[in-house]
């Protein structure tokens, strides 16, 4: 795929997941960059688990499930019911994951087709596997060039977390076309993804970056490091807010205090989206608030919150870029 | 002392540092609280070289650099140069910290008009040093009264790093005020002051707190958790301007656009102090932000950068609370 030689390893398909003799592999990021490994499973159910268990997460799970798909078609005798259940076993793996759930529900449709034409085989899943990696790519594709559009030569930009496609594929362009650019990556706690996901693979890009901690964004936006703010989205509601993982907030909001304009990147407009209003922000285990990669970093006895998103509200950005175009407010 | 039961242990003098057995020990505020224990040394190069590898840090250095006074008078023949040397090698332990140097040279025109009119003794440097120890608890007294005139009851209360007596005693006083209140600590990377020292010195006191990463500051205060934001300071300058553990701006940024009041407590006036144009920011090494307690958090290649403190600009600052009034833009 051409779009490969512009994606850090993480992100190739060909390393988010693979089949070996049999075996189903999902390469573990959670252990990534100090351990390159894999989780074995055997089965749908064991799929699921390991998607439950963070094996893999951003648009990881959706590259895991298409696989599975082509996964299950190499079982004996497999019949339309096996996709049915392999289908709801992993849609409930991340309920969150919206898109993933769609896609699954789309591959049904096409499924039952083969079935009822006497035309399913390993090799037709192959091909609608492939077809539906192959659309993706384009739109992460057009993303990223309209991203590119956006940075400028000199430009220092922010993201949060770990953008994927989104942030890194625009930035990796720019750079091919010529931009001299440096990425800011706060570490994003606690569970680390700017420090573990983004910071390894802006290097192996060849993108120059500098990690932070997360509360330094505003002591260089202050010291005009920092021109643009960019990151992926987990939700993006009908009214422009951008849902997203905690800590793109204080960051946008400082970006508004500096002048600094702030887009998100979104596979759908909003149009057909629901309202902030409806987002139930997830609370997860404080004890991760409380350790750092399995340290305690306070005593016993002392509370913590565990926010896992944040709301910015559509006033505070700048615009979302959309396979399609950039929506503004 | 009247202060000590207001005080969480580890800002209470006779826990910071100790002489036993002629020797001087030093609470290790490094490893606290996972482990109680205190650094010895046998002279003054020894205290000062824990000073600079930061053993005690915030007000510590202070308390230590006082009673070192009373420890050199506690050795034979002890004389008026020795005192000059130990103070200008106590000074240099911690150079940003103006406060232990102005209080060291007030201390050396005392130690000169005793040895001039002949009266110097051990038991008369203990009531200097006492004298002085109290004149600070009172301002941190006056302080606090201020500081507690501003918690409301119910407030959701944010502060940024370890803000020893100034806020953790305004929210002792306002709750034995019968004050209902919550702290919410930001972990404050990358050392971990808040997690660390904050955190377990607020539960000691018995006030209701709840530790956060420093990236969810924004999202507490968009969730209408938070209403007032108090930390200390470690220079305030003529315009206003606060200069505070890095964090502190993004923190007084987002309270800004919440309309949250900022106050931070200062024991000095600003009248006498420099401008913000002349405070340079200490960059330490990156090294910090790639490592929490030890562990790595990211590949070895990713480059990191580690600016120590923040300038919150006077715009952001609603007051600032000296041991005289609340002194406002």
């Amino acid at each position: 795929m051409e779009i490969d030689s512009l994606l850090p390893s993480i992100l190739k398909h060909s390393i988010i997941c693979k089949i070996e003799n049999e075996k189903f592999y999902i390469h573990d990021r959670r252990k990534y960059p100090f351990e390159n490994t894999y989780v074995e499973c055997l089965n749908i159910e064991e799929i699921a688990s390991a998607i439950k268990n963070m094996v893999t997460q951003g648009g990881g799970p959706l590259d895991v499930c298409l696989e599975a798909m082509y996964y299950l078609s190499l079982f004996k005798n497999v019949s339309l019911n096996d996709y049915k259940e392999a289908i709801e076993i992993l849609s409930n793996s991340r309920p969150t994951n919206t898109t993933m759930k769609e896609v699954l529900e789309g591959f049904f449709i096409k499924i039952k087709d083969m079935f009822k034409s006497n035309t399913f085989s390993s090799k037709k899943v192959r091909e609608e596997v492939d077809a539906i990696l192959n659309s993706f790519n384009e739109k992460y594709l057009k993303m990223a060039k309209t991203g590119e559009s956006l940075i400028k030569d000199g430009d220092g930009i922010l993201t949060t977390c770990f953008p994927e496609h989104s942030t890194l594929l625009s930035i990796k362009l720019a750079i091919n076309n010529g931009k001299k650019v440096v990425l800011y990556v706060p570490e994003t706690r606690p569970y680390l993804q700017g420090a573990r996901l983004t910071a390894p693979s802006a290097r192996e890009l060849g993108i120059p970056i500098t990690l932070i901690t997360d509360n330094m964004v505003a002591n260089l936006m202050r010291d005009k490091k920092i021109n643009i703010y960019l990151t992926a989205s987990d939700y993006y509601t009908k009214e422009g807010a951008i849902v997203n993982k905690i800590g793109t907030l204080q960051n946008a909001i400082s970006a508004n205090y500096y002048n600094i304009p702030y887009y998100a990147f979104s596979l759908k407009s909003r149009i057909y989206n629901k309202s902030k209003n409806e987002v139930v922000i997830e609370y997860r285990d404080p004890k991760e608030v409380k350790q750092i990669r399995g340290i305690d970093i306070t005593s016993s006895n002392v509370d913590a919150l565990y926010p896992c998103f944040d709301i910015v509200d559509e006033e505070l950005v700048a615009g979302v870029i959309t396979p399609e175009k950039i929506e503004k407010n």
